[in-house]
């Protein structure tokens, strides 16, 4: 999407490759919202760091990542020998994987340039192929994230005020995202709406990254407490909720997705507001039959017990803070400790639709379309 | 309730009154939970400041420091004319009321304590009365605090997981608090349990003063981000809430509470917990008629944005922080604004239980039974 620095607005994609240098463009997501900046990752080892300090986060991101990530290894390799590519390979692939054990997308992304890869019949060809194949599963990322748009820009009409949690924004994608797909396709239609961001403690993506996006944007927005979704649903100031999905369930229909999550399926139930989730094909998990064996991450509890951002006053709007360096400060009683779960599991019955790059289907739906789903056993 | 500063426990009030100097000793709850400091005020104008900066802060303290406040303003009037003495107290009254223009609490109380002055014939007779209301208030308010605990002890059973919402702790009351009445007494009498606090954003009043209030009790608890309480529930890791109370209407059972309460009441109710309102009489309000006519205040954007606390590393566990300045920081991108009610309503139907310090009610019964419960028309 766009982004405007120093008043020149100029498109980025979240991760992008640099043939010349076989270097990966990364977006520096830790600086954001207070700085803007794109930092290289060298060598696939840098590209594993980065995925595992988040520099770059979100689903669709660190599958593209880790899919140029293995092809910036495949490239780096100085030889001729298969047997010895292959262990190098295998190293590389490793190392990725082990950035982010838990994270499904990373796997499934390498394991699409491991496939193609075995076409070629030499290093270099397969060298080739590899970046063939990361450059095709880079660009599927927009191309669904685009059809993600075009069919949920249906559900935005005129004058909405739309509920979204935490970042599930181009940034957590290779290009525009999954729950806000809708919202940038809805603004190239002309439609005039409102996004209430809840702010998505305990690490603030909802308040740092999807605020950042549509300030961007220039989609018309505030950020809200996550304490305060239910009320505005009280008083009628909510008709719409999209939010994106870290995994779904194929053969149940269940949403994992980030803490609070389920919080506001539940609020949008009891006050019969639409409650969508926007997700690629390639957040569906279709082996798993029970929502509730979906691990939970624990996480640390200094996220819970502190905050990230800049110094700064109550009182003061400061517009720019290029330079000013982000701090963690310690905002709970020092003596306490946290529970910190990082995710939630949102059941079926309070989902009122699926919004896929094939179309908007009920959580049903997607096990009796499977094959159209891209369902693989 | 005891405090333990460098080893050492004490007892402490939130409030209290130092005779010898004719001064208020107030707990500076903004230095908590990294700080604690017991301030003198020397004089009624003093006094209201310490309202007016949230020195002290909470239905029951504030009133009871506007009682005594008066009392004090009283005290300090040298002379015998009683015209003069009048106008003096018009004056103090006054001063204290404009500290907090919205709260109800402190215009009770003073009244109570005009209502007895002027039983007293001379300007010595009535300062004296005067002292003795503002110290029958503080009495008061602590039995009402201790009966609440009485009466809600009996629903806490052994190896129970308590949510709570905010702070309605003893630093909101001169002593032993509203929802934190039941888990004092419950401690009292042996039962183990667990407390889970809601950060509470934007202010983080569960994270700051209820965990630091059980911490000092030695009561077993974890601070949770106000997105997880749903996610527990649905695991079935909540057997009760306790909350309390800004403004509960006699006519229907509506709680106004701090924003974010209806959201734990809506959860509590799809899982079937018992969902409980701990509330001194002085915050029933037996005139309005509906819910939605409590006007909602909007406060500052800042709150929603940031956060306050001391700078630390995430991954310290600081254990003393005496001399830590509190900074704030500007958390969310800043160029976008934010939303922020500061309270919200939950409706009867939500509500199994209102504790009172003269037993537990339903919402319905409230009015039913308002003879007993103190109706004021």
């Amino acid at each position: 999407m766009n982004v405007t620095v120093h008043g020149r607005t100029q498109h980025h994609r979240t991760v992008a490759f640099d043939r010349t240098h076989n270097a990966i463009l990364l977006i520096e997501q830790r600086l954001l919202p207070h700085e803007f900046k794109i930092v290289a990752t060298g060598n696939f080892r840098a590209t594993a760091a980065a995925i595992q300090e988040m520099i770059v986060r979100g689903a669709g991101a660190i599958g593209a990542t880790a899919a140029y990530g293995l092809a910036q290894g495949a490239l780096a390799f100085r030889g001729r020998r298969l047997p010895e590519f292959r262990r190098h390979i295998k190293t590389v692939y490793q190392t990725l994987k082990a950035a982010r054990p838990t994270a499904v997308d990373p796997v499934n992304a390498m394991n699409d340039v491991r496939t193609a890869m075995r076409a070629g019949r030499t290093v270099e060809e397969q060298q080739s192929l590899a970046l063939a194949a990361a450059e095709e599963f880079a660009s599927n990322d927009v191309q669904h994230c685009e059809a993600i748009g075009r069919h949920g820009a249906k559900l935005i009409r005129n004058g909405m005020r739309i509920l979204t949690h935490c970042n599930a924004g181009w940034l957590a994608f290779v290009d525009i995202g999954s729950a806000t797909a809708p919202m940038y396709a809805a603004q190239k239609q002309g439609k005039k709406f409102h996004v209430f961001c809840d702010e998505t403690r305990p690490r603030s993506q909802g308040a740092t990254l999807t605020a950042w996006e549509l300030a961007q944007q220039k989609i018309s927005h505030q950020i809200i407490a996550d304490n305060a979704a239910g009320h505005l649903m009280q008083r009628g100031e909510i008709d719409l909720v999209i939010v994106g999905s870290d995994r779904t369930l194929g053969r149940t229909g269940e949403v994992a997705n980030k803490i609070g999550t389920y919080t506001k399926a539940v609020l949008a139930k009891r006050h019969g507001i639409p409650f969508y989730v926007a997700i690629p094909l390639s957040t569906i998990d279709w082996n798993l039959k029970r929502g509730f064996d979906i691990p939970i991450e624990e996480r640390p509890e200094s996220e819970v017990l502190g905050a990230w951002g800049v110094e700064s006053s109550p009182k003061s709007k400061i517009l720019s803070q290029k330079s000013a360096k982000a701090v963690y400060i310690r905002v709970a009683n020092p003596t306490s400790g946290a529970h910190n779960p990082g995710f939630d599991v949102t059941p079926p019955d309070l989902i009122t639709g699926i919004i896929t790059p094939m179309g908007i289907v009920t959580p049903k739906e997607l096990w009796t379309q499977r094959f159209r789903l891209g369902f693989v056993h």
